[in-house]
């Protein structure tokens, strides 16, 4: 049998972490967590958003080492397809990578505003302008795909399309961010999807390493 | 026939429109390109690297409408699985899609202060030290590829991953960067590779609507 690790930072800070752990959750390899130590330098400046190359999470398949959390999908559908990370039909994976793609390398004024934080709650947060832009083309997507599909997810069933955006759904919870009610189902379905609740679990159980969370801008 | 349009910003600017475009120049298929105007807002706000999410290049294929750079990759690789633009081997297809996740989320300290610009040359070019990490980082990513596949591509034969990194072989080239034989020989053959020379003669034919780059920091 295949020895397969998934490597992660803070389960409540890492987006990414949590991103590639739902993807492999969602494949149902069985697999180990290997928690970065949270004093390890490279891990900090991927928690406070300051590394340039996201190197978490890593996925150690039988020696096969991946960690971009887009090529952690793509693998897993390939060695599981019945999990249906991605859609079966040519047309909507085509949507479902675009938009995967638009979370990986677009948002960041919003992913810099808003960190992901699972403890906290900042109610009548005050999201500023360009944070909102990206806000709102969120909800867009979704609204789209839910429209397009029928939901539950933006795909119908669970996909990586939805580990992706995952993350955001904990950071409009966190920081009440005020959504449409399409887009506010959404975020409920996300977060009581039981993967998510495990996830969320752990994350309440993390000692508080970091006191001050830095941001960019 | 299937009607197929690649949407494109600036030739000399746009990375991101000219890594979409290699790509479907190395799939085979046949593609007509447009151009977004020069004074469209959008595209100038990706031009001056200001827009959290890229949506050119976009592909239009048949009907099908797919705006984010890997995800056209991924789709041109199964339409055109001759073309290889994914490594044939799982292992190595996991690698190359972990490098290009890596270029496609990150780097974004060489990207702000060496933007794409093919017509410009800097001889002698001050590179500060976030960028200079970023420029390291690649460097090994090349060498690796390099070593363990022999070349002359980072995956021997041209693949998705080298039009991925096309435009950094540009920037090294614009700005001057100095870097190790193994990369600089890697660099001329992007350079001179047939479809590069065919954009770059494009670029050099594009009139001149943007007086100063800004960047972001």
């Amino acid at each position: 049998m295949a020895s397969t690790t998934l490597t992660l930072s803070s389960k409540n800070y890492s987006s990414w972490s949590l991103r590639g752990w739902l993807m492999a959750k969602q494949s149902g390899i069985p697999f180990d967590e290997i928690m970065v130590a949270p004093d390890d330098i490279d891990a900090r400046a991927e928690i406070l958003l300051l590394s340039p190359s996201i190197l978490v999470p890593c996925l150690n398949y039988d020696g096969i080492k991946i960690w971009d959390t887009l090529a952690i999908g793509e693998f897993l559908n390939e060695i599981a397809p019945d999990a249906a990370l991605l859609p079966k039909d040519r047309a909507q994976r085509a949507h479902c990578r675009s938009i995967c793609g638009e979370m990986h390398s677009g948002f960041a004024a919003m992913r810099s505003a808003l960190p992901m934080n699972l403890k906290a709650h900042f109610p009548n947060f005050k999201v500023w302008s360009k944070a909102q832009a990206d806000i709102t083309r969120i909800q867009a997507i979704w609204n789209e795909c839910l429209a397009a599909h029928g939901g539950p997810f933006l795909f119908g069933e669970f996909s990586m399309a939805d580990a992706m955006y995952a993350p955001v759904a904990t950071r409009f919870n966190t920081y009440d961010v005020k959504i449409d009610s399409v887009c506010a189902g959404y975020c409920d379905r996300i977060l009581s999807y039981p993967a998510m609740q495990e996830w969320t679990q752990s994350a309440q159980l993390e000692p508080e390493e970091i006191e001050e969370l830095e941001v960019e801008f």
